[in-house]
């Protein structure tokens, strides 16, 4: 593809770069910002730059965050003895958006994965461990993935935190809300007969 | 969706605002770049800033152009009594990768579409007009798009151009190379029937 503008062929390869957008895709985008009022394509553009260099991370959770200490770390009304460990910031908005958790995140920015070069120095694992050591810390909710890295990390964290008088727990792994049974696969279905609950429990609170 | 910064909240509100980005992907897009290196995300965003107030349109035939003059329209090689006419550049840049056609473009910025207030004054169809009347044009091919917009859009370069001593043709239509006939719609198929050529002008030069 030869573009008439080195301008735009330029604009076209940053497009590009981002994850999942092709070629085409980033023709179409630059396309569209050259039909754009000036002043809106720079406000566009600078939005990145100040989030770039504006946002900060949580000093106590390592979130994203405005401030020195983000919003869910900040608020009193949070049950800071409930400790549920995450990936990334993703995980944290998820689990925000269910409102069935109050307690405070610890985002590990990644996960245990030797194939990527990834390993339990690159992540917020030795804040974690002095949280538990120096405030009163109840319970760690794991909710990382259910893949080999996840289970991984899972079991470096579970190696770290066992001396420590914690509760440590998972979410749980089952058959999601409105699946049918036929089509699930046959690890989680299993898994969803093994830990099975009290119907008394099984009710969503809202 | 709510989230933990602000400067991130904008920064995803722009992604979003473009064409087929929608609010999970614009936040996909802006922890990607949260993650690279300062400078390259400044880079990112001026590509837009410069792409908007750097490209200008080609005096000739309105591509998109570096200078006053396209590359196109600059090229000696070109034979100018040869137009094509297209919607918009990503007709050109289509064409121009088929290395079949070697007049020059002539790039109206829309089809006549009443339904989005687009009428022959909003298209460049006056410079057209005025380049059949000065120039030694012997051809123009019509290269629109095969709705009722471009059909019109087709009528109405008619009327204006029916008087010049020019031939005036469209683009061939019919089955896609590689496509099978009990998948190509009917109308189609007729038209590549009724349509259909001598035998031996079927090959592709290359």
């Amino acid at each position: 593809m030869e573009l008439p503008s080195k301008h735009i062929a330029e604009a076209v390869e940053q497009f590009a770069s981002l994850p999942g957008i092709g070629r085409k895709t980033a023709l179409r985008l630059a396309l569209h910002l050259l039909k754009q009022n000036p002043n809106e394509v720079e406000r566009f553009a600078n939005s990145f730059i100040t989030m770039r260099t504006k946002v900060l991370f949580c000093k106590s959770c390592h979130n994203i965050s405005d401030g020195e200490i983000c919003s869910i770390c900040a608020n009193p009304k949070r049950n800071t003895q409930l400790i549920c460990v995450v990936e990334d910031m993703r995980d944290v908005i998820a689990i925000e958006n269910t409102r069935q958790f109050f307690g405070i995140y610890h985002v590990l920015g990644g996960i245990i994965s030797p194939m990527d070069g990834v390993g339990p120095a690159d992540l917020n694992i030795d804040t974690l461990v002095e949280k538990v050591r120096t405030t009163d810390v109840k319970e760690i909710v794991l909710a990382l993935s259910t893949t080999m890295e996840g289970d991984t990390t899972n079991f470096y964290l579970f190696k770290r935190l066992k001396d420590f008088n914690i509760t440590l727990s998972t979410i749980a792994r089952g058959v999601a809300i409105g699946d049918d049974l036929e089509y699930t696969d046959e690890l989680t279905l299993g898994k969803s007969i093994l830990n099975r609950i009290p119907y008394e429990n099984s009710f969503l609170k809202s």
